[in-house]
């Protein structure tokens, strides 16, 4: 069934609406040709019909007033950019109930409510797609569903959080501390009013869930993904790890291994030669590896107005050109399969330590003999002349360990008298 | 129409071929689950039977004979791994007019015929798809014509050959000179035999003009892009360029702008914090800009047996859900604009100018006299202490200029005594 004019509903209008909007007025004059047929936004629902009209050319176009946007037959594509869970997850059932598709870029929904969604989609033979709650702009759901459809992918990890780059990026280049890198974000706009989600790896979280769930063809939820934020990260970290050839980066990372999906986010150090670690300020990139197509990373803007509006318009063309081919929902939920997810304890990894210590003879020897109890190597260390009076600062990248093992050694290591205080432990990422 | 097994066959059974086989037996478990049908290799035509068959399970699937497979009506896909232009575009010809759907990797043929390829696919109701043709196992293709199909694209441009590029990482991190490089490059089997096509950019010229017709909507051929290969280069432009700020890259490059379309491969100063900068060795990147997304980076393998073949299986795999979801051809040829070429002459660059002139007072006046007289100001200069009796060298970059007015600025300079040599004219990248 063709249809010359598609019409579609924005729930939503704050900048990834706005973008949205522009973006579909930019694409107006092209649509016929690129698709065959044109995308028009008939509703728009807001909050505050006033705040909103000086931002259309028609504010008839405004409603507060769902009802007129379900019951609309007229109404093809629902574009869901409110965020959260309610009322976004009752519109969305809804609208896939009523036969329409969704787009939407409300990684905190998917993130949990995931397999709800797409199995209402498919039970109605509809698409919902959401190229944009991962890394914004950045094509990633798309090719990992298809291009590399042809992969069993061993890995998907990343920046997946522009905030937190931001400020990092920051402290590493102006030697920044956190509260300090964290107001300049939120004066320029990179830190909402409350950046809980974003500095304590909520948001990386919610889309690490997602990503794995995608790569791996094995549902992984919010839950499932150990998450740790960067707000104990210190200057002083950042220059150690950079004396030791890496730079500190939150990072987002899933794998697929024998015993099990892992997933979690943290502040880890990696390898300045590695590519992630010159991604920089607001950027965003995700890294694969799959058995075919080895490394391969993606890159740009995680968030904004318009490259947000990127993702979502690519998706609502999608949604044309199915409609006009008559295949909507040609590929919905790929997970077909169901690994479980290891516990944090059981993935092993190398791990940075910084620590202050009694200054006297034997104290590295007692130390170390904590670690050789629980299989800690030491691959690089750091000690530098401690200051009379002074503890030593000790500075250690450990070789690889289980975490469970590891966590038990600080704990023994932390009652003992010669050790002052543990000021850092994190991760090094590393194959 | 749905169907379980879908029969293909592989057209060349080489270096990808053989990734292609190889990915499909790796894929074979999932298949069903997957795509809703199972994907399997029917025919392999090859030259040598013999040769071919300790490659398979089945050395009954091996034939000589085209005709066994394009007049099979079991087989559904074609997949043209075989390169060059004959028999290849007649093959892919009869292959789509019988109904067949065809994969291919053929970057030669596509970047000439690509517009009668994809007509004819359009004709007769199939897929003609060929992600594998750019980047290897980079998704860069359907990203452009899907994920990215809401932005107007004002550029596209990377590193899209791998020979050249590692022989470049050679000359800059080791020191090597043009000839050394290759001679490793051959020796590591990074480049064939016969380099020409990758090290005079000819290979890089094709995946721009298929790179510029599929970002840009509108047809370019490899004879509408400007070439020039890195044969020239020497380690000590190299390092001028780094003293200068940046890495010399083979780029190519594809701008929409408002006068039409430029198209060219060249080597190019870029500044070592471009993300492009730190691509090294074998990896390719495709960069582009976009009004919505801005800034986007796709990295990974160019070429390689299981890269480039993920990218193949992948447009498989796309083929086997449009048959299952009855919608082949649904996304077909996308030049649906004519934006006219321009003449390199008419693009505006700036240049590195590396030139032997008299040591004596006056001859930079004499030089910049001609510049100004064309319109070619001063970025940086460094002017060493030349040694007694030699010529001095100057390294100049340039502002921006039209390319013309700086050539013929070259001829006269090169026509006037004090100018002994011209030793190096490059491009610098910028926006």
């Amino acid at each position: 069934m063709e249809k010359k004019v598609i019409h579609a509903a924005l729930l939503g209008f704050g900048t990834v609406g706005t973008g949205v909007y522009k973006v579909l007025k930019n694409q107006e004059e092209e649509m016929e040709a690129k698709l065959g047929s044109v995308v028009r936004i008939k509703k728009i629902m807001v909050r505050n019909l006033e705040k909103a009209a000086v931002k259309v050319e028609d504010p008839s176009v405004l409603t507060n007033n769902w009802e007129e946007i379900v019951n609309d037959p007229d109404i093809d594509i629902i574009i869901e950019l409110m965020g959260g869970m309610e009322p976004a997850r009752t519109y969305i059932l809804a609208a896939l109930e009523a036969g329409k598709h969704v787009v939407s870029a409300n990684k905190d929904l998917i993130a949990v409510y995931g397999k709800e969604l797409l199995d209402m989609a498919e039970t109605h033979h509809v698409d919902f797609l959401f190229e944009a709650a991962v890394a914004g702009g950045i094509p990633i759901i798309r090719p990992l569903k298809q291009c590399l459809a042809g992969n069993h992918m061993k890995e998907v990890m990343g920046i997946v959080n522009g905030t937190t780059n931001f400020i990092l990026t920051k402290m590493t280049q102006d030697k920044m501390e956190f509260k300090e890198a964290l107001a300049l974000a939120t004066e320029l706009g990179y830190a909402e009013a409350d950046p809980t989600a974003d500095i304590e790896g909520l948001d990386a979280g919610r889309k690490v869930a997602i990503l794995a769930s995608v790569a791996f063809n094995s549902r992984v939820v919010f839950d499932d993904v150990y998450i740790e934020g960067i707000t104990k990260i210190s200057a002083k970290d950042i220059s150690y790890a950079k004396e030791m050839g890496c730079d500190i980066k939150l990072l987002g990372v899933a794998r697929n291994t024998e015993e099990g999906i892992e997933a979690y986010v943290c502040p880890m150090l990696i390898p300045s030669t590695h590519p992630l670690a010159s991604v920089n300020d607001s950027y965003n990139a995700v890294f694969v590896n799959g058995d075919a197509v080895e490394n391969a990373m993606f890159f740009g803007r995680g968030a904004g107005e318009l490259p947000t509006a990127s993702a979502v318009v690519g998706d609502i063309f999608d949604i044309a050109r199915n409609m006009k081919a008559n295949c909507c929902a040609r590929i919905g939920c790929t997970c077909y399969k169901t690994i479980p997810v290891k516990k944090m304890a059981d993935t092993r990894n190398c791990y940075f330590l910084r620590l202050q210590v009694e200054d006297r003879c034997g104290v590295l020897a007692e130390m170390t003999a904590v670690f050789a109890k629980y299989h800690v190597s030491v691959a690089q260390i750091i000690q530098k002349q401690a200051k009379p009076n002074e503890s030593a600062e000790i500075v250690v990248i450990t070789g690889k360990v289980r975490e469970g093992d590891f966590r038990t050694a600080m704990e023994e290591l932390s009652g003992r008298s010669f050790v002052h205080k543990i000021s850092s432990m994190l991760r090094v990422y590393g194959e």
